[in-house]
């Protein structure tokens, strides 16, 4: 394992046959990635980007779900995370299915050019600039506060990345709900589903997953909320499930 | 009852100490204008405008739920609803805190002035253009169709009659949530609070319940959703609640 892990890094089974380098003091995946990777769909022979991949959760969860994906790519902006996301994708022998790029979501149109994928995830920065900053660890900051890009950056440039038809998903914050749904529909990115996450049953949402298509008309589907706790520390059925993500070949 | 009710019309309890007149050949109020005139908050002293008001029935529940409101004004396009919207604000003595306006939505600004509301609230024809028409009665086809006003319009004129800072109040369908947004926005409306009403607990929503803030910043606050039935034909104890509207002094 020598080779593998650094000081501080763990590996983590992602329990669907592919593990995971992280590193604690840093930045560890949490559920918003979890339910972005089974709120996304991806049809066999498709090419699919994570935006601000970070530990490379996302493209890993997505290539164990849909083996029939035709290629993953992860973009990210910290080195240290793209080359532990690199090792993750080595470890788990994904080379020819993962690629991770050391870049910047704001310049990902002339990275791989325009009308090049047919599917963008993201799990971005969900705090506006320095808002309710809290830590030291630059790592975390930059993954969680709009410091190196903001909402506009990563739907227009998805915006350009993505086929016409395209189909865009996130998960965010229901706070900046508004902006979203006006940025998505200023670029053409039309939002036509939406999940909010609800903690439980009683409590207001704390998530909301969103699926844009690229030049979709305007009209779309709110589904139900889905349900994270049955009661304090018991997931959900549905959550269950989740989890124990099945393949979809 | 002969000077109060024309052929065709029926007269209402609303069980609030007002009563309303209704024409069930041609459109009697739903749950909507129940849910909407309690989502919306009218302070002591504050002007209300009701846009596409119909039988009245809104600025009549809010006026019964906020006695303390300065003045509560109906627009109505269709002479024959704001006739008979008049009758119903006569019949339960009204005239002094309601007034019914026979005008279209696109001229409220030239109407009223603009920055004169406190709040508006607004019930609109949900189905864009002529989508799903079905039956041949002008008046339902008015207030359920944008065939005389669209979304646009009507969020275009709030924003001119609304004073800085007032408040725009709305129930519309899930579907067009992306519209209603970006809309709201680009109007500088800013969304500020969304409820999700879902007919039952593990149904996906049919209505969403909308305030705006002329001039506010751009955060909300997405509510838990508000479920209609515990079970078929028993209502939830919080529509219960609702419908035994409490007076708000």
């Amino acid at each position: 394992m020598e080779k593998i892990l650094r000081e501080g890094e763990r590996l983590d089974d992602l329990q669907n046959g592919y593990s995971l380098i992280q590193n604690p003091q840093q930045f560890c995946f949490g559920i918003d990635a979890v339910l972005l990777s089974w709120f996304a769909q991806v049809k066999p022979g498709e090419r699919v980007l994570d935006m601000g991949t970070g530990t490379g959760i996302v493209p890993i969860l997505l290539k164990a779900r849909y083996p029939k994906g035709e290629h993953f790519t992860g973009l990210e902006i910290q080195e240290e995370s793209a080359e532990r996301a690199r090792r993750s994708v080595a470890y788990n022998h994904l080379e020819q299915d993962i690629t991770i790029t050391t870049g910047d979501i704001k310049e990902s149109a002339s990275i791989y050019g325009g009308a090049f994928f047919d599917v963008v995830t993201t799990n971005p920065p969900y705090m506006i600039g320095h808002h309710g900053l809290t830590g030291s660890n630059e790592a975390k900051i930059i993954a969680r506060h709009e410091t190196l890009c903001n909402l506009e950056d990563i739907i227009s440039q998805a915006a350009k990345v993505l086929k016409p038809k395209g189909r865009f998903y996130m998960v965010h914050r229901p706070f900046r709900l508004a902006e979203i749904m006006s940025v998505m529909v200023k670029y053409r990115i039309e939002p036509k589903r939406m999940r909010l996450v609800q903690p439980f049953a009683d409590k207001e949402p704390n998530m909301v997953l969103i699926e844009g298509l690229r030049g979709g008309n305007s009209r779309m589907l709110v589904e139900k909320p889905l349900i994270v706790y049955e009661k304090q520390g018991i997931y959900t059925e549905e959550i269950q499930k989740i989890y124990g993500q099945e393949v979809i070949k």
